[in-house]
């Protein structure tokens, strides 16, 4: 399994970025003279939102999936560059979307360095975001052998929210639950502090965008290992396990494996650094890394989950 | 005369930019810690080109406009992050619009760090560009009273280039000159060493990117000053003059001095340090500035053009 957006990362872009800065283009930013950590995501109308959705929440969604790679590199936020290509320019809109830009700014201590606005029949949101290395940073792309996997927090929320917004898989899920599952999808939090927490202690770090089947699959594909993960260890959260009893179990499984957008930070560690992350008990162990290939799904200890999973691709 | 662009920055994003690194937006480019120079520009399909535009030309203009920013700043060229939606994910596509890319990253010495690539039904480019500082940089916005005006080569060839190829004013031109003026339109040429060579020797240094008129404009109006220029000291093109024979004066010298894309740079100099820029003979003396307000545009010493200048906004 190779998706399109890494051929033609790997085809047409990594011949560009021979250089050390990029990291090959294998780790969620580059580490620029002088330590600074910089990573750029964009949001397209029509692939990421709709030209309906609340400017506010765009803003502070296209703020925090940036910050997500700073957390995913163990960097401290420093500041942003904004690209803003717009079909309207209401007062209304603009004030919305820079008030979302000025609470998150304030609440992850951001500085506005530039950018640039123009217009555009269809909304696009580019963000360049600057972090400051600390002391080190989570540069390793590949996990060791017989380590453990780890994730930050409750996996699927936002890939529900996506789903329920868009009516794409039919959920059935109560008006409360909705209001939730949306605010995980337009507000996730990045895990600045856990990143941080992290360096020195862990093989790899990096943040699930596209779903933490792919973004396994990546990891076991550099390591040339296999990873094996436990369904019945995966973190969800009460509002899920609701909707888990209430809808059918595969469909539900595929969304939280396969879909994206929860930005929450994917690790391993081995022997003693495993065994220090298990005794906090704020991380969830969720499988490990075996000889082999690919990504092997149990539903717990004993049982295989045979199923198919659908991953997220923006082409 | 305050356009919407501007508008819009000083309303809703200037609050946000209040600090050292941004120069509250007033510059070409910020100025991160440890002598990053960080610059932002974006090209938007049906607003800065067709979707059936050459792609190699396409990411070659993407570069360069960028590259422009550095000039201005007197900054050297070290890197770029890419952000790409695009509504194909062809090679063929991809293979011309890498080629670009290749070209002039080889030609301006430039590395890929980085970025993000999406699926979007319109083609959005947004580019990150980064620049050292080499001991100073032109951050200064505001010329002094009595400096000369300078530019730094021919203006209007890029904005003939842009109304012949959306066949806007209907003006009269051969194949030959046509090519040409395409050329000058998609390949402007950053003025990089010149931007260098300027550093110290001038009072503010900018890039045409929207028109010499509306650049005089937002000078004069924070110099607190006039900016005076004579049409007939403006460089020109062997092929702008040839058309401007051709054509109507009235028209052409509208989109001459409206008409944006050329990205020479802008610059003002006084009494000593503007005789020794006069003296390169490389440097094209427009005009002065005096104690008044706005754009004064002369056709020559004694006589004054009192035409309305249209110019060109994203808004």
């Amino acid at each position: 399994m190779k998706d399109r957006e890494s051929q033609i990362i790997n085809k047409f872009f990594l011949p560009l970025a021979k250089n050390r800065e990029s990291f090959g283009l294998s780790s969620d930013a580059a580490l620029l003279s002088n330590n600074l950590v910089v990573s750029s995501d964009m949001m397209v109308e029509g692939t990421h939102f709709k030209k309906n959705h609340d400017p506010e929440k765009l803003a502070q969604k296209l703020l925090r999936i940036n910050l997500s790679d700073l957390a995913a590199m163990g960097s401290k936020p420093y500041g942003y560059i904004l690209n803003l290509a717009i079909p309207t320019s209401s007062d209304n809109w603009l004030k919305k979307f820079s008030n979302g830009l000025d609470k998150d700014s304030e609440k992850f201590k951001l500085k506005l360095f530039g950018g640039d606005i123009s217009y555009s029949s269809k909304i696009f949101l580019g963000l360049t975001i600057f972090g400051k290395k600390i002391n080190k940073l989570h540069t390793c792309a590949y996990a060791n052998y017989n380590s453990d996997i780890f994730v930050s927090g409750n996996l699927g929320d936002a890939a529900v929210g996506y789903n329920i917004l868009y009516d794409l898989k039919k959920i059935k899920c109560n008006v409360t639950d909705k209001k939730y599952f949306y605010d995980k999808f337009f507000l996730p939090e990045p895990k600045i502090d856990i990143g941080i927490k992290l360096l020195g202690k862990v093989d790899f770090c990096t943040d699930i965008s596209d779903g933490i089947y792919s973004e396994l699959y990546k990891i076991s594909d550099k390591s040339n290992l296999e990873a094996v993960i436990y369904l019945d260890k995966i973190p969800l959260s009460s509002n899920l396990k609701r909707i888990l009893e209430a809808n059918n179990f595969r469909k539900m499984f595929n969304i939280i494996l396969g879909g994206g957008e929860d930005y929450q930070l994917l690790f391993s560690a081995k022997g003693k650094k495993s065994e220090n992350l298990q005794g906090t008990r704020i991380y969830h162990k969720i499988g490990y890394f075996r000889r082999g290939k690919g990504v092997k799904i149990m539903k717990n200890k004993s049982e295989s989950y045979l199923e198919k999973i659908e991953s997220y691709s923006h082409f």
